[in-house]
């Protein structure tokens, strides 16, 4: 029986040749076997899960409906609440917190069928203190941050979904890091109340997966208006899979933009993307950035910083000895920002974002690394670096890891695409495309 | 051009041969020629609902994505809050009340892309005293209540789709003596947060339209967990239009029960059914009712007015004067209800919801009488009785009204199926089967 992917054993699970419990004690073993090197879970309760999934499966049984993930195992980063396990923000304060509700992603999972399998390892706070967590690839090497957890789980085959959330680069870093599909939609889609803010402008809750296809169903699962959040907009959602699903009414045309940032681009990351476009041929233009581009980088960091440390007012008032000492002198320093200076930033970030809104009449998608290298050494004591991430963040723009390059170290390398503000079923048509073009090339290369 | 059902509206806004202005002028049209006689709307704007149609229309001339009722007028019983026209409750008390937000089902409604065309006439909330507006296929006959704006509106072509509550008889009713489908869902599909509250046990959100398909497609894009709604429940919902559209395994078994109130039933009721049984010959099983059904109707009444008493006590306390001469009376003797008595009731409830959920591994469906006549004249200064769907509310089981039989005075006799607790999508496909399979003998008579 074929399990690679989260829409084949939906299938499987819906005609009764598998069971959720069959599927979750699978990865449970997985997870028993392999998590005490890699490190990606915060709480994980086999009995528990399987509880869960016998009750999925009962429902089956009395043919009750089906969601659309239904007895799908799906990880969930420590910073989304769970009435069934503590979540603990991935800080020493917060050890032992019990939430007495779900977030809404939660109550969307479970409506949708799915189950919790457990919580992720998440960075101290989402930010930018690394976890414990070690890269599936490669013990000695960072899975990347903030969603750590979320996205080494999934390379490491122990569940086959996750669910992560982007500040900066927390999901579209380490899923580059991993190897893994990862998906950022649109600002507003996916609702984060129940969720640790960080930052009202900026937070982003995003997916990790082996297949695209499985990403795009988990998103649309969790899509909805939410009046808890103020990011949530009140129109009709992109469908993701059907976009995936969808075939290209033209070719792509693709954007490669001459970042501000090059030159933090690694030789193997500049390597692979010379030959990626030589692939791509005429489908990709190669533009300069725009000069306004080199302002967005200092924009976001003022917009996070002068909202986390609002956001983190009380960690910061009486659990200060409990914060660490990397993040420290960030917040520190962010109380100098001006409400002038953060005021200005949502202003630039007005602009930028009309900007966008005219550049993706003329491309289907920016064609851009998703991290500036192949995952960094834990001993270099940070998650990467995030600035591939950070001006379409900024922006609200959709983000697609897909895991098509590899590095000096073998490592995975991500290749990004970014697309038009809530035309996320559009960037899937179009990754979906690019995949699918670049394939007989690919396979022609390993044979 | 086809504009009879929503579903073939929809398919012509999205493939830009008509747009939703369009259809709104042609709704709105209808509006201003029949309502003065009917009376079915009580805030109506057709500039704004123009306005609302025209950004709708803009967001497919953009190619945003579409919601699955995209361009869709709906009218929406005056006891649903609407941030954008005041809520009264039909009740003096309330005039002019202007909520500052949108219930749940509107904003469900926003996100489908359907556009609320205005607020429909209630009863004084949602209760027996009878409104103005008058049965659009005789004025001199009540169009039922409380949903009464929502079924003639609908039967009178001013909106494809309406929506209504029903917390004894208040959706099948109207849709019975109006010659419309109605639908109301198990109970905990649709949220009734920013809904006039007058029983949390029984108070159920409904729909009418003039396709079933119309119906379950309305009420997919509606159904959906939430936390503000304490009869909301965390698991798959049925897909009612999914359901709608399947084939039966089997040819369904209905159940014909001789209820303790058929001595209620007019003349041209138990002759309409008597025809419509013998058209279904042995799929339709006739059996008495269990002696528990007798005590469900006394039940069903302590409940009721235990909780309305309560949920109306600011009314009662402070607007006394202002309250009709018909609810009074009820009013006033429901607070001779001791908390055992209800507390009693709610168990008497609990056993009945059992007994159902075997009763139906025997059948697909109860079919019986959506009231005991045609809509009673105005004259006779009610809404009719309740008593066919008192029970099935109870309980919290799905219903619809098939628009099926007529009466003496060749008013509508509305046929009812009722179906599992929660199992809606399988009373859509039994619902479906039935219509198709009377419609050769339906056609045979005509022709």
């Amino acid at each position: 029986m074929q399990l690679d992917t989260a829409r084949q054993c939906i299938k499987h699970i819906a005609d009764g040749s598998l069971t959720s419990v069959e599927l979750v004690k699978h990865h449970a073993a997985l997870i028993q076997k392999t998590d005490a090197a890699i490190g990606a879970w915060q709480h994980f309760d086999a009995k528990r899960v399987e509880q869960t999934a016998s009750v999925l499966d009962e429902m089956r049984r009395r043919s009750d409906p089906l969601g659309s993930l239904h007895g799908i195992p799906v990880g969930l980063k420590d910073i989304f609440d769970t009435a069934d396990y503590p979540t603990e923000y991935g800080s020493a304060i917060h050890q032992g917190r019990k939430p007495t509700a779900d977030c809404r992603v939660v109550e969307k999972l479970k409506e949708a069928g799915a189950l919790v399998m457990g919580k992720t390892v998440t960075t101290e706070f989402a930010f930018m203190h690394p976890s414990s967590t070690t890269n599936p690839h490669s013990a000695l090497h960072s899975p990347g941050g903030s969603s750590s957890g979320s996205a080494a789980s999934v390379a490491a085959g122990q569940v086959p979904l996750a669910i992560g959330s982007q500040t900066n680069g927390s999901v579209i870093r380490p899923a580059s890091f991993c190897g893994v599909y990862g998906f950022k939609p649109s600002s507003g889609i996916v609702s984060r109340a129940g969720v640790l803010e960080t930052s009202q402008t900026l937070d982003t809750v995003g997916f990790f997966g082996r297949d695209l296809a499985d990403v795009a169903l988990l998103a649309d699962a969790l899509a909805g208006y939410d009046n808890r959040d103020k990011a949530s907009y009140l129109a009709p959602k992109p469908k993701m899979l059907e976009g995936y699903l969808s075939d290209v009414p033209v070719p792509p045309s693709y954007a490669w933009i001459d970042m501000p940032y090059t030159d933090r681009y690694s030789e193997d990351v500049v390597a692979g993307f010379e030959e990626l476009l030589s692939e791509m041929g005429e489908s990709v233009e190669r533009i300069p950035a725009p000069q306004s581009f080199a302002a967005l980088i200092p924009c976001h960091k003022i917009i996070h910083e002068y909202e986390i440390v609002r956001c983190l007012q009380d960690e910061i008032d009486n659990g200060w000895a409990s914060i660490s000492d990397t993040i420290k002198p960030t917040l520190e320093n962010a109380k100098s920002y001006t409400d002038d200076q953060y005021h200005e930033a949502l202003e630039i970030r007005q602009a930028a974002m009309q900007w966008f809104a005219s550049f993706f009449n003329d491309y289907d998608a920016i064609l851009t690394p998703s991290a500036v290298s192949e995952a960094p050494l834990v001993t270099a004591g940070g998650t990467g670096d995030p600035v591939c991430c950070t001006i379409w963040t900024l922006c609200g723009l959709p983000c697609i890891n897909l895991p098509l390059l590899s590095g000096a170290n073998d490592l995975p390398i991500g290749v990004q695409l970014v697309g038009a503000y809530r035309q996320d079923d559009r960037l899937m048509r179009t990754a979906r495309h690019m995949l699918e073009s670049l394939q007989p090339t690919r396979e022609e290369q390993t044979t």
